[in-house]
């Protein structure tokens, strides 16, 4: 993987950049939608592609349980199970073991875990965590580390930092497939220092790119602004910086602006069956009965996108009537957006007009 | 609406033809997905005209709940409401009328009956279905009638023969818009006089088609081909026969041997959603272990359909952890094979091989 600086911002940290992949071109900043089981919920590859995505998440946790690696193995790799042939990128377990299974006791060498669907007893350490990213076979690959919950006392960050950062020299030494790249997994919850400290042991061990995780966990907003502020001074400028699990759309140009290149969120596709659009004119609770007789699109900003072929008031009947159609037709605006929402401020990056960009974002997306 | 005869088979009492609408031709024998609340569950109308769909159906008692007939009104009928520019049969609502609503009460002039939903009083007859169905718009119209469960005694099929004979006079005299076609529907239950008596009756009003209703509810098939051929004789050459909500593969090509035209049935969607593929190779209970690491397609002689790009196994994984896309890909399939079934079996009457055909279909189809 190779990746470059293409435009710095003046007045920002914000940049634009170029990912190189085996699977293809990623434009930086760049939103990449979560396909959890191996599938971006209620739509289909085609779909995603009519979006111009370049690249999704899926989840070691998830896909470990079910279908199971044999399966993915014989597949030939989560490309070719899931036949997506641009860019992927995998999880490493960690954050669901944590926040989704049960019973679960660390060790120094991993996490023993319940599975949350059967109570099956599994084992993910950092090896365990490499070689199931190394079958799945994804383009980018993460550290496998301890996220601490929000608030926790310094105290217990510290022990997940000394664990997350022993479990990355780990993963590094793993040997991954040739064309995977790794990235570390910064932690340090809202400690500023302690921030500063795991930013610089994983740019110490040396990864492909850098994550700030452990946000998105709870904390306001303001928080999460001030943990990247702490980190990103001390993240490689020549590698890419991935906030991991956000978030709105005014987050994401929050965080550009503080010199993050790339997120991942379920919100368009949960709030989509929710009944929540993202469009230019910021969201629109779809189920809302002033929307009843509302022939309107639902996104005229969005032409391009297939759900603008449809009226609200078709919408709201949708999912009023619970038809999956309307969930589908919903993920496919709110990520249809998300990925223009990221091409638009690319764009305003490279022509130096991210203030503008950045004010209009506060207006339509307040928080 | 016109309606001309192709070919005739040799054999047998198919034939092929072609139904003129104002929103596109329709090839007969044709198959009619079916949209009860303005869409045809899980699939996008993009997806529906990739499947080369060139009917869809819509519920009238559906769509008189939710969105009800305000909204549609407003929105200038069902085919603007819905965005689809094909063409659209819109059934009575009196089959629902009896079979979903909680308490109905049957008078001269329609059935007294509560919402499914809130348990909200209305009013169907047949001046109210014909005003509805006006307002939905759709090229094809169903008179309203009343649909006997099976089985029924002669007195009580006799009784709702003459309501469903007198509303078919009033639906007659019923001013639709000018682009609507009328089909008056044929009772009888497993009476074959009573069949022949009902055909008569309504090919005396005359209609733009006939529709033989009152099968596919619960009788045995053998029942069901028999009211057909005691109703077909008596049926006009020169106008469509429709068979109402049916049915297999099989069930499909033995009525178009008896003379029938048109189907609609819900079961390759509602299938699908339980996890049964309809394939050229037969039935597949996609769940089931066998297909755990099975990498082939669905169905290898479908590979214009999109679900061709996916293996059985990621198909089995998406159904097996409730990931909507994948009911979408299975409806996709099911809706794929329907059609292109009905395209082969078109092919088959037109080349003078239907017998083959129906050989064929005995084999991967027997019931």
């Amino acid at each position: 993987m190779r990746y470059s600086v293409t435009h710095r911002d003046g007045n920002t940290q914000a940049r634009t950049g170029i990912l190189e992949t085996e699977h293809g071109e990623i434009e930086t900043p760049i939103f990449m939608p979560v396909g959890t089981r191996a599938s971006v919920k209620t739509l289909t590859n085609q779909q995603l592609i009519d979006c111009n995505a370049q690249i999704i998440l899926g989840n070691t946790y998830h896909l470990m349980l079910r279908p199971g690696m044999g399966i993915i193995e014989k597949a030939g790799g989560l490309h070719r199970f899931m036949n997506w042939d641009r860019a992927l990128l995998t999880d490493s377990g960690g954050f669901q073991v944590f926040s989704l299974s049960g019973l679960n006791k660390i060790t120094d060498k991993g996490v023993h875990f319940q599975s949350h669907i059967d109570g099956s007893k599994h084992f993910l350490g950092p090896i365990e965590s490499m070689q199931i990213q190394k079958t799945l076979g994804a383009d980018i690959v993460m550290a496998f580390d301890e996220c601490s919950p929000y608030p926790s006392t310094r105290e217990n960050v510290e022990a997940a930092l000394e664990r997350t950062h022993r479990w990355a020299g780990i993963c590094r030494d793993f040997e991954l497939q040739k064309h995977q790249s790794l990235f570390g997994i910064i932690q340090g919850g809202t400690y500023k220092d302690l921030r500063e400290q795991s930013a610089k042991a994983l740019t110490g061990i040396g990864f492909d790119g850098y994550a700030i995780g452990g946000v998105s966990v709870g904390e306001p907003a303001e928080k999460m602004y001030e943990a990247i502020e702490a980190t990103v001074p001390f993240m490689p400028q020549d590698k890419p910086r991935y906030l991991m699990g956000v978030g709105t759309p005014r987050n994401l140009v929050e965080a550009v602006m503080r010199g993050i290149d790339m997120f991942d969120c379920v919100m368009p596709t949960r709030n989509a069956r929710n009944g929540t659009a993202f469009t230019w004119a910021g969201k629109i609770p779809i189920k809302a009965a002033r929307y009843a007789e509302d022939f309107s699109p639902v996104d005229p900003l969005l032409p391009d996108c297939y759900t603008s072929q449809f009226s609200k008031a078709y919408l709201r009947h949708l999912i009023n009537v619970d038809e999956i159609t309307g969930l589908t037709l919903l993920s496919l605006q709110n990520i249809a957006f998300y990925l223009d929402f990221m091409a638009k401020l690319r764009q305003a990056i490279r022509e130096e007009k991210l203030l503008e960009f950045y004010q209009h974002i506060c207006t339509i997306y307040p928080i």
